[in-house]
């Protein structure tokens, strides 16, 4: 590694910060590359939530320079038969368990027709000497990342795999006057964000409905800071998807959403059309 | 940048950091600087509470090099006509939407006579490609930090800019017996923490009594530590501000004050010629 | 300091993130040491609890280069007569209060047979200009962790002592057919776990009960991910104790115990002997 460059290592975990143990992570990873730059994406992924972490994992990847190694120890499997896998293409490297955490990056990589190398990280030579059964967050995934930074190739760490556990596909259905979809995270903000894409809404034309749950909103804005203080404003996130913020409050506090709730956007003609069906 | 010194930028928002945005700017920033340490002021500014960035922000710049780029994203205003500026001195260097966020630091920085020179950021080069509506901490304070910790001059981020968004003063009256003034902040403990200053309470003389809400404490405790369990005590911070805690507890817990709630501190011979007024 | 190396400063903290309080640290820090990595351990130790930042940091250090310097700051007795201290040795430097909070590492250190060097922080010329009564985390250990990390000695930061403030051993009592200790941590999980290492546990043969509150559990799983969803589990966790966990929940939810709990394991056959006891 040339003097002027470091390489970059990011964490997600839903470890919390309370116990030190993303600190021994990094300890370890330091340990074997004291050059490196390690930056926390977030370890407040709720418990065991391995869809949470796919969702945070994709919308923030693109942002980080393509040698930037991803790791992701959301893993409620430790200890079992699932794997441990490391995934590189020329957009970013992964070390994550193989329970589908990676399902969002790896289809959007595909999408954009990157290639893609899996590997099953059966050498235990990059691993601590010692593997506990329950935490392979410090003893597997930090000191293969670490290797990885340092310049290790991916054949170097297992066997090349091609089956990997992919998450079920978001519900995603598009129709002509109207698209479904679904709540895919809540934020610190309490915004509710979709899987609802901008290019999808505006082929709806210029007016649109949003609904969600019992809410109907009409139309979008440009930015949530242009809607109504205190109402529920619909508008397009930075990702480029759908989202609910409610103007200087929370909308989850207001909508009592949940990940997976169902959630749809109709051209303003259908609407009216319909407008004696229920909401729900 | 010689191979012997590193930049800084420190961060300070109302984003939490349970969804990765926070990392987000961090990747955006390293991607442009790789060789940049940022440090995490705090995420945990209250939604939308600039008059409480401005105040943590206040307190913890002096204590980084001069050099140091402070970026600070709570923006409630987002996506609207308000500004994104930076400015620049010679102790300190701020990038920041113009919503008043930086007043405290700037009536310091005049107040020890620094000269100041603020900009609109309005040349786009030094953004991300597409910048949303919502997230100008990513696609603009973040790029525009990192274009600085590169050595970009103030200059070449936009036309320079006179009148500054500005929060009202914090409340301080000043009397010969007596000084009043506000709660500025709750900290983690729960201790309360003022705008009263030590040389304006030391020249009240040698005994005072100290009034928040129902509470009335008297003298000051050199150490919190020298309380009584239990007992609320007031002492001066590290900030040289008035502040009351409880030992072995929270004031707050106890108090529950508010930002902006009134504080008054009484030379001992005032509040002897007074002892029958009713305390609130 | 070599251009290809890089030092190691590690915090743990019961300041909580909120206040810009951890970020004035590192400002004095990299004000004086622009070349150091600091990692945070915790910042999230329950106010004042000195014993639950003695377990964490004796956790993590060992996964730390030896010449990492280990800063901790749990610290209710600032400002008062307790001492400032550095500990030194082959494996690890630790800047903290004297009120017991190295106990666990210091006990580690002396059974591995590591020479240990305590100095009381005297020397004012390592520490900030100002130091208040109130915040010896800014103003005396982060300097004085800056300053070993160029390269000080722990000679010049004070005289040597021998009398370093020690917390009680954790109740641990071995017998021929059980052994019974207590609780030191409830993690971010809601994972139990005690102070029972796994070759005293495996002295008593090969099945074992352990007992904790009203619980009885049967048997230890080689990872939590092997018991029964929703069942309370006992398993060795990654520091080589005996720790209780709930699969797919919190055992702390269940459980509701406290730090200092008492936890026992028999060996079966003892079990068997006096299952007419109670539990309790």
């Amino acid at each position: 590694m040339a003097d002027d460059k470091r390489s970059l290592i990011t964490l997600t975990t839903d470890f919390g910060t309370s116990d030190g143990y993303v600190g021994m992570m990094k300890g370890v990873i330091l340990g074997l590359n004291p050059q490196v730059t390690i930056v926390d994406l977030t370890h407040e992924i709720p418990p065991r939530s391995v869809g949470d972490a796919a969702y945070v994992l994709r919308r923030a990847y693109e942002f980080f320079p393509p040698a930037t190694i991803h790791v992701v120890v959301v893993d409620p499997g430790v200890g079992t038969a699932r794997r441990a896998i490391a995934v590189g293409s020329d957009a970013a490297t992964f070390v994550a368990p193989d329970n589908g955490v990676l399902s969002y990056v790896l289809s959007h990589l595909r999408a954009i027709a990157e290639k893609i190398q899996a590997v099953h990280l059966t050498n235990r030579s990059y691993c601590l000497p010692e593997v506990s059964g329950v935490f392979h967050g410090r003893d597997i995934f930090a000191p293969v990342a670490a290797h990885l930074s340092l310049g290790l190739s991916l054949d170097q760490l297992g066997p090349e795999i091609r089956d990997l556990v992919t998450l079920p596909s978001p519900y995603l259905n598009r129709q002509q006057d109207r698209i479904v979809g679904q709540v895919m995270h809540i934020d610190h903000f309490g915004n509710v964000l979709t899987n609802l894409q901008r290019p999808d809404i505006e082929s709806l034309g210029p007016g649109v409905t949003v609904r969600l749950g019992q809410l109907r909103i009409e139309g979008l804005k440009r930015a949530f800071a242009f809607g109504e203080k205190g109402e529920p404003t619909a508008y397009i996130d930075s990702s480029g998807h759908l989202a609910v913020a409610v103007v200087d409050g929370s909308a989850q506090d207001r909508l009592h959403c949940r990940i997976g709730d169902r959630v749809e956007v109709r051209a303003r003609r259908a609407v009216s059309l319909d407008q004696g069906e229920s909401h729900d």
